[in-house]
């Protein structure tokens, strides 16, 4: 069995629900460490955290990653337990296999042959873990940039390896990612008794002009190669369940997803405009989820595409769409990042899966990113 | 204590949550049967309801209540137990003072006193009741009326307690109700990730600007004494809590309050072509809550306006607003309906009351309207 294999199992059997690290990051880092890596493992609240560097001074390139996974849902939904890898016709099954453990273990794996090969790299070869990505994000990598922000830590080059390839292997290099921005809305009415409309004040008549003319706007037509900006109502709740009551009051949740035409101070200021223009009695709560980020040309982008046109066969599509990652809190400390991860199709679903003939080419391919990069 | 502070109190006293009769009707037709009434208990699934009569042949005048109370919320909101009637400062409170444990008491001691008095009155005296006009109202006098429809049951006039006045007794005679009509609506989308909405069909997005049009929308400007027919929409719910899914579907209730100027059937016409000319994949399941009625100037609406005006000193507004009433059902047999009942100021709230004096008051207003029709 392959290195890569065997470790992607291993840590899938570590059964690592958003935030529980369950011991993955543990198990890297004792490997790192007999490799010659520096390990330190950052704690906030519940949230693991390591960060592992080989090699001294300029430049520094970072391997991200998360040991988290998303809630595998009903066990018999399953082919096989989530939490037991298992091969079957060629692909290994089991929750993370593809978001990400193994991205983390092909990190892991090429690493340790980096620097067995290569003692003496210039620069620093590192890989930073978390175990909050999957979820609130609060204490994962923001929290870790922080620190890294206040030491000074400099970053040159970021490679995250969530899964970007949409077909085969390689098809994609994501070069950016739209930022985020939520909103909690509340749109305060007065109850009262449906017989009786004049004496209430129905929010969710009130609103539905406002949110109709949010959800309708074309907020840009993209931006050099992103999509356009996209303004999404999630969730959206009033009433007691009751059909004789007019409801007190109208919660929303919306999503922005942006691209770098945009701040989000900007886009809050927009919508608050549309809102009150419609007269509306509300209360808002922000929420910037990230920033966009957008890594132009430069060493890491064109080392990157001819690597997977060498592994693909074909020079990658470069992407900035798709959701939110880790490297939208790198990418402020002035890093370029990039992410190449396996292909995507299965994860967040039940039976999530990855091509064992994939996982085992994705150490040869990060390894020759590094190779390209520090030698 | 008068009788009727003592038998309303004895009712309060038993915590009627709707559908729960919780004793009040056998407690009555103890009372009923001795003064010499033919009591029938027609029980339907978890519902009481009690049809009490006294004397032979036409016409018949019947009353109308409901022994089941809304529920009263936490003990804490309240000043004394809602359960628990007591006087502060000649005002009764508890749960059903004046929604309508008051007028239920004030019939019976206004029966009891008239068929005392006049045992060899002219056609039939009856008190009809159920313990379920505060709920769903399908085995309460939905059901005995069609009992009565089956039988061929034959009624004049009826008397609905129902607490109609404004600010005192006996302002307001109510002589006709809108329809009530419900909609459960059931939108479908594509769920998918905000990410990525061109994959996704956001069903919240495709039903504002239907349901702005059917909320804005005037219905007509009010049909003789009724107000204009209206539509509010209760309910709104869409979305799993996570800001990053397009929820698959939006389940919005609404309900349409309408004048005889319309029909349910055309309601709903109506509304689902607004529904279809905004192309939603749509289901919606309406529930006609009762069609409305009016009862035009009569020997029964004659009458009660003359005792009304001697209790209050003025003619009474003569009105169609409010919600609905048992008198939906009672109606289409034919029957002449009014509506007579104490102050409505604090029904379906906290602190429930009546005022002692015009509890008081009550068995002699029914008594006289009972002395002209059937003397």
């Amino acid at each position: 069995m392959s290195e890569v294999l065997n470790l992607t199992k291993e840590l899938i059997l570590r059964p690592s629900i958003t935030t529980d690290d369950a011991g993955c990051q543990l198990l890297i880092a004792q490997r790192l460490q007999r490799a010659g890596f520096r390990c330190e493992h950052l704690r906030f609240g519940e949230v693991d955290n390591l960060w592992a560097t080989h090699g001294e001074g300029e430049p520094t390139l970072v391997f991200l990653g998360h040991t988290d996974v998303v809630p595998p849902g009903p066990r018999e939904a399953w082919t096989s337990d989530p939490f037991v890898p298992e091969i079957r016709d060629g692909v290994l099954y089991g929750r993370g296999a593809a978001d990400m453990k193994g991205s983390v273990a092909a990190f892991v794996i090429a690493l340790e042959r980096f620097v067995a090969a290569h003692p003496q790299h210039r620069g620093r070869v590192a890989l930073l873990l978390t175990s909050d990505e999957e979820g609130d994000a609060i204490d994962g990598v923001r929290r870790v940039a922080d620190v890294f922000r206040e030491r000074g830590e400099q970053i040159d080059w970021c490679v995250t390896g969530e899964p970007s390839s949409k077909a085969k292997l390689g098809d994609l290099l994501r070069v950016g990612r739209r930022g985020t921005l939520s909103a909690t809305l509340l749109v305060r009415g007065i109850q009262g008794h449906v017989a009786y409309p004049e004496k209430a004040r129905n929010p969710i008549h009130q609103a539905m002009p406002a949110l109709a003319e949010l959800a309708a706007r074309r907020w840009d037509d993209g931006y050099e190669s992103f999509p356009p900006t996209s303004l999404q109502i999630s969730n959206i709740n009033a009433g007691t369940g009751a059909n004789n009551v007019i409801p007190g009051e109208l919660r929303v949740l919306f999503n922005l997803r942006y691209n770098p035409n945009w701040r989000a101070a900007q886009l809050e200021h927009e919508c608050e405009t549309v809102l009150r223009a419609h007269g509306l009695d509300y209360q808002v709560q922000w929420h910037r989820g990230g920033e966009p980020f957008f890594t132009p040309e430069g060493p890491l982008r064109a080392t990157a595409r001819e690597v997977l046109a060498t592994f693909a066969g074909d020079a990658p599509e470069e992407s900035t769409g798709g959701g939110t990652s880790d490297a939208r809190f790198i990418a402020p400390l002035g890093a370029q990042c990039i992410e190449i991860g396996p292909v995507n199709a299965s994860i967040h679903k039940v039976d999530e899966h990855v091509s064992v003939a994939d996982l085992e080419a994705l150490p040869e391919l990060y390894l020759a990113l590094i190779g390209r990069m520090l030698l």
